[in-house]
């Protein structure tokens, strides 16, 4: 037995979740389909009870003295939390990815060996204070034939149990385990311990937050781990790049949704285009409120801009603030992303097509664009359905992961008799 | 900074690893095949040195009183190093996984969505004392357009040194960067739980080796790992199995080389079948040295068995040894083993179609079998090419290993000016 795997609650949890994963395995994608309609039903049917509860959290958290941008993301209403069913609607239509076989071949010797995509078994999700969360995560899990365990921040507590206990109730009516959708209900950061910590039990664990989460978990946890989200995003502006193109992406990259990981964070520009450039796109970024923070040539050249340190570079800002450097080719702008990103979303504006190709095979990151905005970093945009989060390592799933990254594969081979030599 | 990440060797080497990455992961195919074929030229002229050090290293285990088979995994011949090149000649036929575009779309909005292979990074192998490992690895490694760190068992220290200085001259004549392949020449433990700490440069350790060293690892690293190895296996004899091939599998699962992870380590055998099979496959058993350990039915119909108690049922022989129990049917089978399998090869031998369809859906492992020996799962058997290890987790990898196994995807998004709505 391996430490932190006693008696608890928690331990409890992930056994219940393995006995669950065992029949959601082999659950049919009409079986799955249907609990999820039935889920999707409950949460329309019993919205007093959870805005009730989340009301309980949002003033929970107001007394706590807690920002308007937390105090957001944790606000459930009518419309969010439809649309919340709608989403698990929305993955009705999604293929079923498990029993697909993506793979078979026939060996000389005569074996047939396939590969049959399976569900992973048990997923815990560690997330922070936004309720929908728990339906997208339960509602991908359940799709894709595995249980979850879910574990939402402490400030939501009140609204993520409401709506745990509404689809439980809806998938133990539908034929499926209710232990395939469970949620830790103490706020006690030893059960975030434990959870990370049943290696026998939970095949993986994905943290959806901030930097400090996701290194605690690396930190402590024995069950495997994808990590999600962190984007310091760049978007490097070619010498020859047309300068309409480039102002509508750099305004739509950093001003459309800037809290989120595929916002960009710094902006790259090649010198012969900058005196051009910046004058274009700099007051239209200033009128939208953005705080401009420049390198000394780039502040020669437009007036507004603060000082960027390295600090700047440094910085996923998730706000309305840019840090805008000039180079001198791009070399250094290939170095400068090298050094400071987060390997999430690059982009490259040009009209260069060499500079094109290099771009896109010497930047290492799950998304490398040519011309178009890094905000397109998404499952949906994608074309892969809904998402669990977007993966910024390289191990298992890298970039958005959609229902097939919440799956496993298993080699089955066909015989009639055949021994090795 | 994460804890163990100071200035030690380690950490200089997991950054020269980094950036011998960087360069290897925009090498070309023949750039890489040219440095292969270097290599195992390399390893030809020079093994006299190679041996040489090889000798040190039986000596030392030798005196230290270390056991027969370990010693002869440790020690080299000249056809054994010669069997080594040849592998890394090998290498050189296989496709190179890295740019294949996996999967291409174009979505509504015009955005051309390709997921393309790249190289993981850099890569840990922590493994025990077969220095042909150190060779396969490397190859694989370099292949795949990844930068190793080698860490072998400190018994086979003088051999590893050895055959990396041989390797990495070799290297750098072909001009790819001679840190892509490392070793790690401390044997002291502190730089094994380095290695597994650097979780900002290395981007997967794989562990070759007993559940000892797995669970250290597992326990202690930060770094992303891949279990690998341990196979708890079993075959299920079905009422009506024909018994001549029920046999011969029994037979070349348990002997042809029983050594290792693929091999069978219990028999279950329905009970209708038992009276006719036992009496068939037991004798042929006995007369091959293994030692079989029942339950009691089974030593009812067959004499010269030993007792098999629940440490059987969980135990990975290795070794010339099977434990058989006797079950009332299919159902029976599938529980014990989802109770006692460690995930590796599972095997139904059966002519009832539908229970041969049961067992490959309920069974829950890497390589599923009907009708043939669990000895196949393996990368050549499979038609991956060489193998770096067979997984035994469900993320990332499942199974045996090849060259695909060792790489990441990339999103590579071509657009003409989209910005996100």
């Amino acid at each position: 037995m391996h430490k932190g795997n006693g008696d608890s609650l928690v331990r409890a949890q992930a056994l219940a979740a393995q006995e669950a994963a065992r029949l959601l395995r082999n659950a049919s994608t009409d079986e799955k389909n249907a609990a999820l309609l039935a889920m999707a039903t409950a949460l329309d049917e019993h919205k007093g009870v959870i805005l009730e509860a989340n009301a309980k959290d949002v003033a929970g958290a107001e007394a706590k003295g807690i920002s308007g941008a937390l105090i957001d993301r944790l606000t459930l209403n009518e419309a969010r939390l439809k649309s919340a069913a709608n989403g698990l609607r929305e993955v009705v239509a999604l293929p079923d990815p498990v029993g697909e076989t993506i793979a078979m071949t026939r060996r000389p010797n005569g074996l047939e060996v396939g590969r049959v995509r399976v569900p992973l078994g048990v997923i815990g999700i560690i997330y922070e204070a936004r309720p929908n969360v728990t339906v997208d995560a339960a509602g991908l899990c359940l799709k894709s034939g595995n249980a979850v365990i879910l574990r939402g921040g402490s400030e939501a507590i009140h609204s993520n149990v409401a709506i745990v206990h509404v689809m439980t109730k809806a998938l133990e009516g539908s034929g499926l385990p209710k232990t395939a959708i469970q949620i830790i209900e103490s706020t006690d950061r030893v059960a975030t311990l434990e959870l990370m910590q049943q290696s026998d039990l939970i095949d993986v664990l994905i943290p959806r937050g901030g930097r400090g989460l996701i290194r605690t978990i690396r930190e402590n946890a024995t069950v495997p781990i994808i990590e999600t989200g962190e984007g310091n995003c760049h978007i490097y502006v070619d010498y020859n790049a047309p300068l309409d193109m480039a102002r509508d992406i750099v305004i739509n990259a950093k001003c459309q949704r800037p809290g989120v990981c595929n916002a960009v964070e710094t902006l790259l520009v090649h010198k012969d285009l900058a005196p051009r450039f910046l004058p274009v796109v700099g007051p239209e970024l200033l009128e939208r409120g953005v705080l401009l923070k420049g390198c000394d040539e780039s502040r020669k050249i437009l007036s507004g801009l603060e000082v960027a340190t390295e600090e700047d570079w440094e910085t996923e800002y998730l706000d309305l603030a840019l840090a805008i450097r000039i180079v001198d080719n791009l070399e250094v702008a290939l170095t400068h992303i090298e050094t400071y990103s987060t390997g999430h979303s690059e982009a490259i504006l040009t009209n260069d097509y060499t500079n094109a190709k290099i771009f896109q095979e010497k930047v290492d990151a799950a998304a490398v664009y040519v011309n178009a905005s890094t905000r397109f970093t998404d499952g949906q945009q994608f074309g892969l359905g809904a998402e669990i989060g977007i993966s910024t390592q390289k191990l298992h799933a890298r970039g958005p992961m959609g229902l097939n990254e919440l799956t496993s594969t298993k080699f089955v081979i066909a015989g009639n008799g055949q021994i090795r030599a």
